[in-house]
């Protein structure tokens, strides 16, 4: 796909000549997140705006000419939303990537959308500020992206998800006209939530240029507990029992044999294979070690088989690591992924680990799951091997009857990945006819056009 | 107003006799919150639904004879948002009020509107969980109210406003259609958030019977400190300190001279009267006397004239009914008043308090300031004679002048109580000409024929 001349000429007219991109081999580079199974077309032109002016540019022309615009950072999603359509403009914000202000007495950042989560995340540690929204691709990926996808991490369980740290925005709409929406203050509910409805909404709304976001002061450093169980189904009673006395734990994370056994090949980290399940709870309060302690006591009476507190935070950090690891371990299994993102109330937890399993036997597959337990947020990874179209098809299917089962539980087919290209027929199963027809009615309003990343969402 | 015997007559096909009220001395006390100079008209008729289907049926027939609704909860509201228009129906909420569920694994509440904040909070700490969210009015309040208004209280410093509670919603829509919205789980980011669109919005998108809660566990009882300043702008700087310092209190809380005194005249809480501000601040951490005592020392830097930790809870809980009493105290001084909603980044709000005071002497006003010092969230409360209409007037452009003050200074002229009627030109100001038509563009989306709640917000 070749950009159009006039397309072209408009957008060199304001955009500097670095910041465009035509040749094909360069575009072509950035058809893609890191979903697998999500159609892409090949971009018209790639723009790298590094200003609200030429961001306002990019979508006056992309409305006067009638092209798609499909925003992106750092294309590290799960969902394929930031993939490109044929002969649009990809819009990348990842020259924005200013951190204007750091407030400690407000506890607010105003930043721009390519700031990189780590960079801000350490630059308000510096302050002594806490930035708590931490996905696996923390390095990569950006707040715009975060915003984009409302993605969580291992903090949720107590810090909750990116939605909860977005104050306000300044958003670029599909005419290029500039709305700023939100707040710089704690509190504020003058008029409907438009900031909120932007955050999850991938780009199909406007383009977000600046946000305020909220900081807490950062709490002591975590201290993590393994607990090793005989079956999934105790390891989840772990959890359920933990939450039901009370404890607020920093993170509450499972792996399951077979995650455990891939983090290993990858990286020798010495985890123990013989169990079906691992379980890391952390605390990040004054005194962790005493309530690791009541969380170990907990893990006993559901039945671990070994309980091991870290000893220190060196000790602690290496368990984190092995389950950051875990996605990346899965998907060298067989060279192919496919990782669900169902989330059940914590209470059915147990009940969608033991279905998965009868998926992964029915399918003849290899699902490993490694869970953000604490919240009912799992994430099922089918491996298979992408040159055998027949174990694709099965992957395939096994993946949407995790869906199915997720929704059967009381659950929502996406904790934190999103819906994108990947989930948007489900989005249509777990919202309704009702749900559907008002998301497209708020879509028609903020872009008549259609032209913010179509194809996506719905 | 009497209601068309149409109306009447297809009302009285589904809803029992007790539910209708049309004694226009009964329907006349549904037509006004609790906020003042606030335009209401008379309902047609009260309804009192009992069930989802009643709630349907009475919006069939609003959209069938185009007749508007306004949703109503307890009437504690102070922005008018609850005023009846002239010929409504008045749809009050109060006889749906059953807790639904209430599950410690899962940590959530289902319930319906009508249930009264404190009821619930009783409910779910006999179960050791905790629902944040208490405004001053929460013996009475509703959590319907509640959620249209997305009100705070004392808690938000520590734990937010209610908007953060609410997981998901059941809406019957201006057309008598139910809509399921959000989850029941602790992440979930499935399409645009729904469900914090119609948080806040004042019952003009749809009508919530039953909403989805999320819980905490309970922390430990808090324990107060009270500090006393010889200047607004000492204490002020207090707060600036204690937040920068990383202090997470449960509560902290400003009462001026004014309201100081006023509560005193009220109930003889013997609080200082030679004081210029008093501030509270409260832990509810496992050892609060040890926070008490950093963030006493923090008072005393800023210039604190005295500073009492409360020995115990009973002391604890009698300087935070001193604080509750405020706005009711400083109402009884001249025996009308209009409580402001400022809201300002809390490193304005020496500035705010600053120029309140300038105000007050312009307009030669007593105008108390009572505030959420934590959030910068201040209801600076203009004192006045209602039989006096010189008096009404300067009262009413002094309560201009401080929304004005707080925009300049990055507020936002609502933190918790919300547009309604009292706010709705400023709201215009505050949010600009393109978020008004994105608003009324998602008002139009979910109420074409525009008849949930006219006249408030916009």
């Amino acid at each position: 796909m070749t950009a159009a001349p006039e397309l072209l000429q408009r957008l060199q007219d304001v955009l500097p000549a670095e910041a465009i991109l035509t040749d094909p081999d360069v575009t072509g580079s950035y058809a893609h997140d890191m979903a697998s199974f999500c159609e892409a077309g090949a971009p018209a032109v790639v723009v790298l705006p590094r200003t609200v002016e030429e961001v306002q540019h990019v979508m006056r022309t992309a409305t006067a000419l009638r092209v798609p615009v499909v925003p992106q950072g750092a294309r590290t999603g799960l969902s394929g939303a930031a993939n490109a359509s044929e002969g649009c403009i990809v819009l990348s914000l990842v020259k924005m990537d200013r951190i204007l202000e750091i407030n400690p007495v407000d506890r607010i950042a105003v930043v721009e959308p390519g700031v990189i989560n780590a960079v801000l995340s350490r630059a308000v540690g510096e302050r002594g500020l806490y930035y708590p929204p931490d996905p696996s691709s923390w390095e990569m990926c950006t707040i715009g992206g975060n915003i984009g996808t409302a993605s969580g991490g291992l903090c949720c369980v107590k810090y909750g998800v990116t939605a909860e740290y977005v104050l306000g925005l300044d958003v670029v709409l599909a005419d290029g006209r500039l709305l700023t929406t939100g707040r710089r203050t704690a509190k504020g509910v003058a008029g409907y939530d438009l900031t909120r409805l932007f955050v999850g909404s991938e780009g199909s709304l406007g383009i977000v240029v600046r946000a305020v976001l909220a900081l807490r002061p950062q709490p002591p450093q975590q201290l993590v507990l393994a607990a090793e169980f005989a079956s999934t189904a105790a390891a989840c009673d772990a959890v359920c029992k933990i939450m039901e006395a009370g404890h607020v734990p920093s993170l509450l994370e499972l792996m399951d044999r077979t995650t455990v056994r891939a983090v290993n090949d990858m990286a020798q980290m010495g985890l123990p294979e013989t169990t079906e399940a691992l379980l890391l709870a952390a605390f990040d309060t004054p005194d962790p070690a005493a309530d690791l302690a009541a969380v170990g006591a907990l893990c006993a009476a559901a039945g671990a088989t070994e309980v091991v507190p870290a000893e220190d935070h060196a000790e602690s950090e290496l368990l984190l690591q092995a389950r950051r690891l875990s996605l990346t371990a899965l998907e060298a299994i067989k060279g192919s992924s496919m990782i669900d993102d169902v989330c059940v109330p914590r209470s059915q937890l147990g009940a969608l680990l033991e279905g998965t399993a009868r998926i992964a036997e029915k399918y003849d597959l290899t699902i490993g799951v490694c869970a953000h337990a604490g919240d009912g947020n799992t994430h099922p990874t089918v491996c298979f091997d992408a040159q055998d179209p027949d174990e694709s098809r099965r992957a395939r299917e096994s993946f949407d009857e995790i869906m199915a089962l997720g929704l059967e539980l009381g659950g929502t087919i996406t904790g934190e990945h999103g819906v994108g290209v990947l989930k948007k027929e489900w989005l249509a199963r777990e919202i309704g006819p009702v749900g559907v027809e008002l998301q497209r009615g708020i879509k028609q309003t903020f872009d008549p056009l259609g032209i913010l990343n179509p194809g996506k969402l719905f």
